[in-house]
């Protein structure tokens, strides 16, 4: 399979639209991928529509946030696509976490370009989410290049990044539960070990709460919170976020939602809102 | 664990209910049994809200319906619980099909009281579903003992039989690609030959389309059926139900949706429509 082809892995109906899912093999991360597209009904090369891309968390794949989250119903409605990545490189020639973890390796790519080995020759999720996989997309769906993009913990962490790091590249950004400052915690801490090394400066490329600093664009940012999340006090401590944002004037809203925990079931419950907000920025 | 006793095994908040999973065991089939309910916000021993039962297709537990179908924002929206059960007896001493089929055994109960052994002491999911859960769920939960039921395929099987089985019983019934004839197609006539022995006479009193000539009580039902779904033709066959449904003059809608499949993509196209119907009958 040569770069840029694409191969279809699953259609199925859904909404009126068609969730779509694909191989193919990235030349940036250097082995197959796989993710998955949402195109609303409508959707045509005379009316391409608008990509909202979605970024998951440690451990998923494309199919968490397609199965669970709900979101077709109001991309549908909306005029949406969905675009959501795997969360790593995979395959028999990628390296993993040798003790098989779950917060680093396969399914924990935290999207950023690694720079140590063995983890810098496949391990680059950020230039494949940011660049080649929107190229990828927006040749060969009926998608304009206006997008966005959103998602959960780490893909929280992701979303925000890509965000602060390409000033006019998206029209919104919004996250459920994200990492906000990984630097200050132990997900972050050995996440970034592994794939930069220990030198810490290198580290502030790729952590929110240092990039929203001096960022040259003050896209305003939609965060949710579940209250029972159990990681909130270890991992997540959007406090920490909300004290920059405050203090160099970017505009965020950090909304509490009580008794939510870390599940789908709370991404499903705002799903709709964060779409709603996306898509009066890419359709405004 | 004792007869009626429940053990939460997870609680998650969606769409301002509660989504919880129990463990309990189950005198009618020998075994312990997990279940989800979904209550939505605002049911109360005060305000007790009414129950739509989901059944659901082979392979299945409670979780596909619960994670997959977007079916808690609409039942929160109307105020409805939602029970899912699992497809069949489990655990180590429940006989399974030697050959360990997808379509028999283990995840195939098909909602009946086996009469054959091994399978007839613990393969009695239609007392189960009928009988046993809903006596729990009044007892447990904040609901009333007003009830509906739907289900998908195997599981639109046993909505039917057990809307036809008892009148006065449900105040609404759907299903989603439901086999309508096990006695006429392969799922069926394996499961029956299996459960329930050779002797055909005995089959009838399990098949919606025999049911439906003699049934008591003329309950309208609600069919929706994809018309690329890979088992119409040789497993649902809905025009089977439709032609007896016109003979006999039982209230039927079956709705044929273009290019839906089988999966759970298309339950969540449709299941707001099903749930405001049976809302209205359960509330009218």
């Amino acid at each position: 399979m040569m770069t840029g082809e694409l191969t279809l892995v699953a259609a199925n109906k859904t909404f009126g639209g068609w969730n779509k899912r694909y191989r193919h093999t990235s030349a940036t991360l250097g082995c197959e991928m796989v993710f998955t597209i949402f195109l609303p009904p409508g959707a045509s090369a005379e009316s391409p529509v608008p990509v909202v891309y979605w970024l998951s968390g440690l451990t998923c794949t494309d199919e968490n946030f397609i199965t669970k989250a709900g979101a077709q119903r109001i991309a549908a409605e909306l005029g949406l696509a969905l675009v959501a990545p795997d969360t790593s490189p995979r395959g028999e020639d990628v390296p993993d976490d040798p003790d098989k973890a779950y917060d680093f390796g396969l399914g924990a790519g935290f999207y950023l370009n690694a720079t140590q080995q063995p983890w810098s020759s496949h391990y680059r999720m950020y230039d494949y989410v940011v660049a080649e996989l929107p190229t990828l997309i927006e040749q060969a769906f009926p998608v304009s290049d206006v997008r966005s993009v959103m998602g959960h913990s780490m893909g929280g962490h992701g979303a925000l990044i890509c965000a602060l790091r390409n000033p006019g590249r998206y029209c919104a950004v919004s996250a459920f539960a994200p990492i906000v400052n990984p630097m200050a915690v132990p997900w972050g801490q050995k996440a970034f070990s592994g794939y930069l090394g220990l030198d810490r400066q290198s580290w502030r490329e790729w952590d929110a709460s240092v990039l929203m600093e001096t960022a040259a664009e003050r896209l305003p940012i939609l965060i949710d919170q579940g209250d029972r999340d159990d990681f909130l006090d270890t991992q997540l401590r959007p406090e920490i976020l909300q004290e920059v944002a405050a203090r160099v004037g970017h505009p965020m809203t950090v909304r509490m939602q009580a008794g939510y925990d870390h599940s789908y079931y709370f991404i499903a419950s705002f799903i709709e809102d964060h779409l709603r907000y996306h898509a009066e920025a890419l359709k405004g």
